[in-house]
């Protein structure tokens, strides 16, 4: 979920590469109801942001994204909705194995798809998988035939007799767990899927097993790290909330107008927030306006503006950067936190007409999946007093990106 | 994480029964620091919730909680500040088996600690243990001297070979994970201790293996729930903290003054947060300062009160109901969450002097874990707009309620 540039490595496998990602779980692990693919996650499905996750990734030609067939419209609209690339949808079979085998016929049956050399297989609920992992499944798999991300168990294994009792346990330290993502020399898979029986076909799950019986291929296994992890459970779903808000919280953009005051202010928050967020970028108002300053910030991932101006009533500014924001289309991804701060005496934020216009605006922009939220600075003079507001301050707008809670959206704080 | 009632059964397992956590553990996944049996959820140590899941079941007599050398002292003190009963610390091993020997052997070298017919074994980092399944595992343990609760497994399992390759995977169907709670009889598992050897004390986890290899018992395996999870990862700590705001967050507690117009809106908020949280209960502020009916409602789980009165320049009625909090020492285990709700034009509610005042009692308050919040319902004689206004305040106040925000303590929200 980093950018391309975050994630490091620019290096480049040298072979042609796409990917496979079978989605045709019924999700009868949540309890019924959404297949967990499906899964809202801040309002987006989960299955977007595996797909984001692998389309990041500018090596990966074509991402074929393999359904059950009552699935097929939804994917559809979430390809379209979200804007994805390089995607193409494909009709799942009744099966992980069938579904995977449907995905990697496309190659061949599909004139328009290229087939790769080395095809990754990966879950449509894992979406945090990064391009380290993947580059090093890729280049194993190049070397190997096949490749497999493995993490250490987290508990025993046990095989449990007829009856119910334990029959025996496996030692911990000599098995691991397959996770994903895993990748293929594309003939090497797709001829085990063309040998295995229907047996292997409708009740096995596991791809480097097809490798090894039916193309006598030993996959390549390599650690990956812990957010391999497959959303399967209630708890896993609030895991990936959590860590998709952590995400898209590290960085704020503070933007400023030429008001004396408002420079202060924001030079002091700028000050205080970079011990409470990771990476604090300033703009001023001007720039914002008048230069792609604002879209290169949004490409690098920042997802949080505060907008200074000096009174309330001058939330106009605040108005003009909602407009260059919806402008960007930004918010299609992920909400977009904007805060806007005005320093004033108390007195003056009273109630009053603009203070509806600010609510009646705020209502307005979250249906673009802008959450504008308001923040009172009491402006001092004496100086201690103000580093202790700017304190303040800076714990109300991490805790507003870290919540990105709609219900309080066009809600004055004070700080 | 439930009431003892809302557990459901009241059956008992008519044999003496106690129970070893083990958490000599040093937080090695966690990538070093804390171990994450301290890890803190909403500002309190992991492992006081999994004491407490215990402790709330009255017929578990003991509970030994086996820690490091060096975490005794912060145990004492965890076990001092939250208030556990029944809760003995012993010094561990080095090892997870050495740790959980030495809790077994504080049942037969201390005499004022009666030898249990049936102990539990159970993690420190399992938090959301069910007395339903503790309760089949104690029965199936008295039954077959052994008995465990298992889990599905989520990944396939797979052998390496030495030069890090696949030797062959697992059929998954054909095995378990092996989680927590287990059961034994008390001889059976200390028998099987004593004769385990160096090796097995280093390097061994498994329980069930040792009462099969030691003492010829095959354990009986019970299905559990999917909330016996082991918190392993960084994402785990967040799927617990999500589970616990969630667990309560379940009940609010609305309380009113005699005003007309509060008695009005306290009964149009009742109706309307019935869609927004699983139980609403109502109260007349009188019957709180009276009677004993506070301590029934904080006993059955509630965490969450509302506290309603006409103008906000009358939130002294939120402060007695704050005194009255404070003494019955609900807030030790679980912040609770007040909000001061009071019916006003807007135009009123300015940042007057008590505003000043109502934020200062937040403050206060916030030391002793009560997290106080206002919120401005402007009153409207017309009733569809009431309506909106009721329905746009139980909206913010479950956020409140779920979110537990500490930086918003002391913010005047406006429905
Ligand atoms: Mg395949
Ligand atoms: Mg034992």
């Amino acid at each position: 979920y980093s950018s391309e540039a975050a994630a490091g490595s620019q290096e480049q496998p040298l072979v042609s590469v796409s990917a496979v990602l079978p989605a045709g779980g019924t999700g009868e692990r949540m309890g019924g109801g959404t297949p967990k693919q499906f899964c809202r996650i801040l309002g987006r499905p989960l299955i977007s942001y595996t797909v984001q996750a692998l389309e990041r990734i500018s090596w990966i030609s074509h991402i074929i994204v393999v359904v059950s067939i009552e699935n097929v419209e939804i994917m559809k609209s979430i390809v379209k909705q979200y804007g994805h690339k390089r995607t193409i949808i494909a009709e799942g079979g009744t099966s992980r194995h069938r579904s995977i085998f449907s995905g990697l016929k496309m190659f061949v049956k599909n004139s328009l798809i290229q087939k790769p050399e080395v095809v990754i297989i990966h879950d449509a609920v894992r979406p945090f998988v990064e391009k380290d992992i993947i580059f090093k499944v890729v280049m194993a798999a190049k070397e190997y035939g096949a490749a497999g991300a493995i993490r250490p168990l987290v508990s025993t294994v046990i095989a449990s007799s007829p009856d119910g009792c334990l029959d025996h346990s496996l030692d911990r330290a000599k098995y691991r767990a397959s996770e994903m993502p895993q990748a293929f020399l594309f003939d090497i898979i797709h001829q085990a899927y063309h040998q295995c029986n229907d047996y292997d076909l409708d009740y096995g799950t596991e791809c480097l097993h097809l490798a090894l019986k039916y193309s006598k291929t030993n996959a390549k296994l390599i650690e990956g790290p812990p957010d391999l992890w497959k959303v399967t459970y209630k708890q896993d779903l609030y895991a990936a909330e959590s860590l998709i808000k952590e995400i898209i919280s590290q960085q704020v953009c503070v933007i400023t107008d030429m008001n004396e005051n408002a420079v202060q202010t924001g030079f002091l928050l700028h000050e205080t927030l970079k011990s409470h967020v990771k990476l604090v970028k300033s703009l001023s108002l001007i720039l914002c306006k008048d230069s792609n300053h604002l879209q290169n910030i949004l490409l690098g991932q920042c997802y949080n503006f505060i907008c200074i101006s000096d009174i309330l009533s001058n939330f106009q500014e605040t108005q003009q950067l909602v407009k260059i924001l919806e402008k960007t289309n930004a918010s299609v991804l992920s909400s977009i936190v904007l805060i806007s701060v005005h320093m004033d005496d108390l007195e003056n934020a009273a109630f009053s007409s603009e203070m509806h216009s600010f609510v009646e605006l705020a209502k307005e922009v979250k249906k673009k999946n802008i959450f504008l939220y308001g923040l009172i600075i009491h402006y001092q003079q004496d100086n201690l007093k103000l580093q202790e507001t700017a304190e303040t301050a800076a714990t109300l707008i991490t805790a507003l990106i870290r919540d990105r809670n709609p219900a309080f959206v066009g809600q004055l704080l004070v700080a």
